[in-house]
């Protein structure tokens, strides 16, 4: 048998992997002595222990939680622990501080100056520390430490091979935009990419929902806000070019979850969706009588998934924030608007000439305004690409990029292997980081050898790692 | 001619190395957006520009300033601007924050919370930001970078490289003990290497030494306290255990630091110091009627160069603090005790056993309490370590870590090549950071034969990376 069938035997074997949830007392501030942060917080974290685990022997396979509650990512990251029963590891999903249940400061976290505790380095400070910890009360301390994860924890783990390689053996950054987030590359790729998604699947579908905003845009300049509130379902009438600007937004925000999550399945993982949801939003779109109450029904696939909404609020369900990709929909938007205002760039523009949006800029000035008023702060732009190396990355090692076609967030990833050691695994049939998710029987075979080689290279690394120690 | 020929007819023909003394405005906080540090503070640097430099193509040598005033550095590290004349370098000395004129908060920087914003992590990025910056105004954007630094400046050297290998090409790390203040050897190491310095130019200088100290003893348990003070020419009468203790720690001090600065040529470093001070010192020893008087002769050597003491006052002259080895003397002691309290680890040891100085200890549990009522500070043992590798440092390359064996702290460092490009250069007549000073026609052959491998391995840096780059 294929390790890509083991895997889908496990997985349906173990439908729900065994954690026990636990706190870690974690260093408020590791970059001061003498600031509030003078103490510990409990960080919320999940491991497997002696479910999978070759005791003291075994490797650590460690999630490096991103923003968000760190049991979703545990509920969508079933590779790892499919992995962990293979190579016998023990897998620990730790919690990003100022998400899920590990705020520092309670419902206070997000209070200025709590919330300056909130940095890449403080969250990858915790990981070292932690699992430097965690190894000492296992008794682990020559169990080599593999660290995975998807999206903004993809780029953790890229930083916690780069920033701690004498703790980190190595790292699977899956769908990990460590390029476009730190300022490099083209500012119009993201929209472009979710635009090319539609597209691909039928160019007709690019063509209707460019229709649609037109006339959106058609109605908004003649103030015709009523049509335009029964044409989209909208529980307030519009009554200025803001709150278009917020249709706007929450519309193309629909368009840009599910070209992100466009998996072969049905997943719950930020809001319920069918297989395939750009195929189903296309058919919807094509097969609508008019493309105004085709493009509500459209976006209704994401925000009216369960049928329950009657009416749209367009102020709850899409805040506009330092990430033009969207802060909200069950992610913790406060600390994440907070984390786009400070260290992560993500200056990404529609204009209607690249993609099929709205023009809508967000140019460094918009983010420098937007974040002094919200945060008192003033973003660094750089910053992240002098800390964490942007592309130079020739000196590291033993870190396996992965991304998805299908994932606007891909082209702004390592795309191309660097050495034999920093390794692209593109993934034709991919979106978001789907080779992190469980197996299922309606995995494209692109993703099943992904798979097949991340698994083969952590092996190696495990390997080598302790050879090295012995 | 060879190149250390070389080196000493630049060195003969340019006295002062020519630079312009600069501020940048640096980032006073870089790791939290929120915190008092919102702004930036004016950073002392000095920069050689055009002197020896090929504009837009020679590297850039960069002396990452360590715990004193950057140009006391530039005085004591010629070999850099020798090397910068025959490689066509551009030569930058930084200065690290809370020393010198880089005070961000000027008189203040010393209270709570404001000295919060002194630890390593600060300082490095101060040196990322800075170096990344005056390249672009520079038009330097592609000269590769190379750091230079002594003692802690080695430390900071080394985790330049490994923490902004995307910066920085290689580093020279001379006397930098990385592993001694990150916890790991044996805490009676560095007296015991003081001893050995002694010993080693005559076995009876030692034997002196601790004669003296135990006839002090004997003296300190009768009470008789006019006998020390007239003995030691100290300016009050001591009058309980305390002032033996600090008298104690004054004496071991002068030891210490001529064991350290045991140059061939005399020089005025942190104090003006005769060549070869420690025969100097074990000549006095040995020459003199009685020991104690002989002992306190000895010490004038460091403490009295100018003979201008008539008297000595043992709180001034000796500070004691979180550094067992000395915060006194030129050196900002107030900004490098808060750096013993919390990251550097400095808990050495004298017990008279394995080396010749009264028993001193000083226990983590010790530190704790010290630095509690000092700043306010609980230290962290082990941080030094999980942030900057301790020894694990197989995944790094291109340092050189040089080390003199007459150096007390050079068996706190790097000893051993740990790879071809973690190459260890040992000087057996080499005390502190010898190989940083200018040549000096009374150098030994062994630390000529070492700057020669250190310019060669260096230019073989440049070239490479230069090559990666075009």
């Amino acid at each position: 048998q294929t390790l890509g069938q083991w895997l889908l035997i496990i997985t349906l074997s173990h439908p729900e992997p065994q954690f026990i949830e636990k706190y870690f007392p974690q260093v408020l501030d590791h970059f001061n002595y003498n600031s509030l942060g003078n103490g510990t917080f409990a960080q919320h974290f999940f491991v497997s222990l002696d479910q999978y685990w070759r005791k003291n022997y075994g490797p650590i396979f460690f999630y490096t939680g991103n923003e968000g509650d760190i049991w979703d990512f545990a509920l969508n990251t079933g590779f790892l622990t499919e992995l962990a029963a293979v190579q016998g590891a023990l897998v620990i999903f730790a919690e990003h501080r100022f998400y899920g249940k590990s705020l520092p400061f309670g419902q206070e976290s997000f209070n200025i100056p709590q919330i300056g505790l909130l940095t890449v380095e403080q969250a990858l400070a915790d990981y070292a520390v932690m699992v430097t910890e965690l190894k000492k009360e296992l008794g682990a301390q020559k169990c080599p430490v593999i660290v995975f994860g998807g999206s903004y924890g993809g780029m953790l783990s890229v930083y916690m091979r780069i920033r701690y390689p004498n703790i980190v053996a190595g790292a699977l950054a899956a769908s990990a935009p460590i390029l476009s987030t730190a300022g490099m590359g083209d500012t119009r790729q993201f929209f472009w990419d979710v635009t090319a998604d539609y597209e691909n699947y039928n160019p007709a579908c690019k063509d209707t929902v460019r229709e649609a905003f037109q006339k959106l845009q058609t109605l908004a300049e003649q103030e015709d806000y009523t049509h335009i509130q029964s044409a989209f379902s909208l529980c307030k009438t519009p009554s200025s070019p803001k709150d278009i600007h917020q249709l706007n937004g929450f519309l193309r925000n629909a368009f840009t979850l599910l070209a992100m999550l466009d998996y072969p399945y049905s997943t719950t993982f930020i809001t319920a969706l069918p297989a395939f949801p750009v195929k189903v939003v296309c058919d919807t779109l094509l097969n609508g009588t008019d493309v105004l109450s085709a493009l509500r029904d459209a976006v209704g696939i994401v925000y009216n998934a369960t049928g329950e909404q009657t009416c749209y609020n367009l102020y709850s369900l899409y805040v506009e924030c330092a990430d033009p990709t969207g802060c909200g929909l069950g992610l913790n938007s406060l600390a994440w608007d907070y984390q786009a205002c400070t260290e992560i760039e993500m200056c990404f523009e529609s204009n209607n000439v690249t993609d099929m949006f709205p023009p809508m800029p967000f140019t460094q000035r918009m983010r420098e305004d937007y974040c002094a008023k919200r945060w008192a702060v003033v973003p660094r732009p750089g910053w992240l690409r002098t800390q964490y190396w942007g592309d130079a990355l020739l000196t590291a090692s033993n870190i396996i990029f992965s991304n998805g076609d299908l994932d606007p967030w891909a082209n702004g990833g390592i795309r191309k292997s660097l050495s034999p050691s920093l390794i692209a695994i593109n993934i034709p049939e991919g979106a978001h980081h789907l080779d992190l998710r469980a197996s299922n029987t309606a995995d494209p075979s692109s993703v099943v050898k992904a798979r097949q080689r991340e698994a083969e290279l952590i092996a190696q690394w495990v390997k080598t790692s302790r050879e090295k120690m012995f």
